[in-house]
């Protein structure tokens, strides 16, 4: 048949067998040729061909109701549902998001991209059509790799207590991002084993009915099994036992890596374009390794993503003990940290911006509250990381520089970064945040001081008068270049680096009374409740004009980082003429 | 013995069983008498007298590290370490806090007062432990209800991948602050009875070794237990059924009500003082069952804490299956509220600003990227709510108002809340937050509009000139008083009542530049992040003086909450003279 075709999940209600065997190849065959050229997750999508198909064949969607966690293993979801183009015909590649999407298509239930989500999410749509009478059926598709999150855990609990219709589809590939961490993958394994009949089963401890699919890549189990529960009147969970990267033997064998990538060669699997940039992954995690070797007290830990945070396969070896992957469990990394370093120990936990959101409570009450000296360091805190909606990194200074007792630095560049670092491993007082100032690696090869204990002292760089521009972390080079051109109209501008985000240098920004009427503040970073608005607040009792530029409060979506950077006026000429444009 | 003479664990090392059971007697009776006079947890502490000494006996604290999970249960724990006095001698009565207190003690490891938390915790010494070749024991003691939270699903997941010495106690007395909900807690209830020989079993499934102890107040059995697996070398799960109030009729008959009270009398059970004020539980949980009555989609949603939002026992009867009561699991409560919304109910999660910030990330993903129009309300959002360290409910504004998408209302009366309330449950467009002005009820009597979607405009409530006053929430009577003072003084100011603190009446803010000198903004939460800060940056880049007036980035514990608003200048004759200062 043609996939073309398909325009909706009926157009595969009437295919045999074989018919449905030669779709899944095509399938693959598209997901293949696309990714091959577009990137994308591969690993995760190949291996759900035949299950997508299955749901679909099995459920009668949009009726039905599935929701997909993490949902970057939705592509063949998509083709089967109204947008098949975007993955046959190259000019619409991007027509799709990566992720489900309500505004392309009522297939898809929630924008979604954090793991751990969509059993909770599901309990909901579950509980409304209970209470409306309805009977549609409700699933949940999640993988093994985000069973490891608490709210996973949180979700399977309640839906259990659904007394009614409720489907959760594991779909075990036996992988994170990376491999597995925790206890109940050993029972995942038991259940892969014994063709899920081991007495000790996680799900039916939870009051789940269970069916095991060993299978999981053939259509015609896959079909009986959900065939099976389709229309069960209690809450079930169906573990399916697929093969990551199914069907492609480079993402078969190299599973960690074909998790998500850029484009490659389809003959060798080989990366098209080899990033030879330095990055602060490779930095930071070749600092620890160092770190590591000479105290075995310092630990690095992840909450699932070690390649985020430079942990390859082999550093990964060579840190041995002293580097703790937790699984998908962000409130996990942080309690633990303030447990390691209330034992002794120098802990390191490196997270996504977009990822440390799952765990304000905890820095809050397990580590702040408690002074504990860990240490957490930010990747992709920046406008120009990643830009979808559900990964965006513009949050972490509005959610972590209010809260007490939280140090939080803002290093401007590689050095300055290592040095903070340095320093938060080293010091015992504080809970420290330092923020990567990502995406390019600027070496300026100057020295940065060792010890930052006096806390929110500000650097100037350049002594002016008139006007002062605060460039925060990455910002601090646009600040530069806004104050070189202020220069050549004429004003001599004071560059400041402020360092810290968790508290003002009033000593420093007093002083500027004297001779300065302007003062702006760049960040990386929303505007609302960051660090600019604290200058704002400190100078509102004086003539001093603030300017506040950073972000808009807005989720942007698959943006041009800069264009938004221009809207925003984070540009040196926008922002020396806004400068200008105040002076008296 | 003499209690008095108990000055550490040591003392009890000696002591034989007879003497074991006397002292746990003479425990029990010291507690009853200090909480029938202080207030306290009385359920909670009560059953766990003779774990706490078995504890203690078998153990060697603080060398062995106990981590009490919320740590509300530690009260017999403190009278053997050191602390005895606090409950023997009414003078020393508030000598100790509610929770574990590192500043009281080392035998507290950490401040803990939210749910949770304690395994992570645990397993962060565990590895601090090994990672320096140490071998004391470490051991973590959770409650059932607090099993029902993701954070403790992710501490157990990995605590079980630890293969060394970590000790998990589960103190099941089969209770949360009310019943428990989660079909975890079937499998308890079938371990319980079945001596913990049943094949389904959680801990295990996680790959916990395990032992069931049947007679949690058994001094004896409790002793064996803990002695066989002190000194092990893997993870264990030591599962102790206990009785909630063990030892007091009055709190084995009423758990519910005795799981934390005020001052009571001993014979009857009876509280001492009733509270006959309003209150806003009361208000809400009436104004939800009505709706409710009228509409079977609209659903009440708590995370544990039925009591707090006025769900008593009997209206969550009256309530039936539209009441929710997820258990301890804020982050299902709020991605389950966002479901509920898109399956076209009508769903309201209340809950406390303390707890609110288990959820940041399910509110920001699952919910405000969604926009589904879910209804949260928030109590206790006050300096003057619960004022102990770990419960302090001025962070939720800082928190939410910089979410994108999200309304965040704060009405100033009853009558506003419940105008608000009903909007937002019956509008479909936004994610709303309304918080509660806690928390004395105020009532004005007027009638306040029924529509709140154009969105952030403000009601300026008198108009003047010079200096105006923005009274969010409940300190808007506190900013009517600071105008009717400086009405003494000659000055006739502005009074604005904000009503919305996720955006600015931008038209409103600027037209106050045509009269006005001076903007002064006062919120019952911390300024760092906050709405305050919003207007000061609005203001950056004019004449208008802005003081921001609200808390200190600070965690208090049993503060005076009026001697914290005098310091922060939160008083009418204080904000009045700070706005005169300001005038040219």
């Amino acid at each position: 048949m043609n996939l073309n075709d398909i325009h909706s999940p009926k157009d595969i209600k009437n295919l045999d067998l074989s018919q449905l065997k030669e779709l899944s190849a095509q399938l693959r065959d598209s997901l293949l040729t696309k990714l091959s050229r577009h990137g994308g997750h591969i690993g995760p999508n190949l291996g759900v061909v035949e299950l997508t198909v299955a749901l679909h064949r099995v459920f009668d969607a949009p009726k039905d109701k599935l929701v997909f966690d993490v949902s970057h293993q939705s592509y063949v979801h998509k083709m089967l549902t109204g947008r098949i183009e975007a993955f046959t015909v190259p000019a619409h590649y991007d027509d799709v998001t990566g992720y489900t999407c309500p505004r392309e298509s009522e297939y898809d239930l929630f924008e979604i991209g954090h793991t751990s989500t969509s059993v909770s999410l599901a309990t909901g749509l579950a509980k409304a059509r209970d209470l409306q009478g309805g009977n549609e059926n409700v699933i949940a598709i999640i993988g093994d790799g985000s069973l490891s999150g608490g709210e996973a855990f949180e979700g399977l609990d309640f839906g259990a207590e659904l007394g009614s219709n409720f489907i959760v589809v594991v779909n075990d590939n036996d992988m994170s991002i990376a491999e597995n961490h925790g206890g109940l993958y050993e029972n995942l394994r038991q259940l892969r084993e014994t063709d899920g009949k081991c007495e000790t089963n996680y799900f039916r401890s939870l009051g789940y009915d269970y069916r095991f699919v060993p299978y999981g890549n053939d259509i015609e189990s896959l079909i009986a099994a959900l065939t099976e529960v389709k229309g069960i009147d209690h809450p079930i969970v169906v573990h399916v036992a697929t093969q990551k990267g199914k069907g492609y033997a480079p993402a078969e064998e190299h599973r960690e890596q074909f998790h998500y990538g850029a484009p490659f060669d389809i003959p060798t699997g080989n990366p098209l374009n080899i990033s030879q940039r330095a990055n602060y992954a490779d930095i930071f995690a070749d600092y620890m390794l160092d770190r590591m070797k000479k105290d075995n007290t310092v630990v690095t830990i992840t909450a699932g993503t070690p390649s985020v945070i430079g942990f390859t396969p082999d550093r990964r070896i060579e840190a041995g003990r002293q580097f703790v992957d937790v699984g998908i469990a962000e409130e996990q990394a942080v309690a633990m940290l303030s447990g390691l370093a209330k034992g002794g120990a120098k802990p390191v936990f490196g997270v996504a911006s977009t990822f440390i959101q799952r765990a304000y409570d905890q820095i809050s009450q397990d580590l702040c509250i408690n002074s504990n000296p860990g240490v957490i360091t930010i990747f992709y805190g920046s406008v120009f990381g990643m830009n979808d909606m559900t990964h965006l990194g513009f949050f972490d200074i509005s959610l972590l520089s209010n809260i007490p007792n939280l140090v939080y630095l803002a290093p401007t560049c590689k050095e300055e970064y290592i040095a903070m670092l340095g320093w938060a491993i080293d010091q015992n007082e504080h809970p420290v945040v330092v923020r990567v100032p990502d995406m390019a690696v600027i070496e300026t090869n100057r020295e940065y001081p060792t010890d930052y204990s006096d806390l929110n002292k500000n650097v100037v760089e350049r002594k002016g008068s008139r006007i002062a521009i605060i460039g925060v972390g990455s910002f601090l080079p646009l600040a530069s270049q806004a104050t070189d051109i202020l220069a050549t109209k004429g004003i001599e501008a004071t560059l400041i680096n402020p360092r810290f985000l968790s508290g003002l240098d009033t000593d420093l920004l007093t002083s500027l009374l004297d001779d300065h009427e302007t003062v702006i503040t760049l960040e990386d970073g929303i505007i609302d409740g960051g660090y600019g608005q604290k200058v704002a607040s400190f100078y509102g009792n004086t003539n001093m004009k603030v300017l506040n530029r950073g972000l808009r409060k807005k989720f942007l979506d698959r943006y041009n980082a800069n264009e938004i950077v221009t809207e925003c006026h984070l540009t040196p000429e926008l922002i020396a003429a806004d400068a200008i444009a105040t002076l008296g």
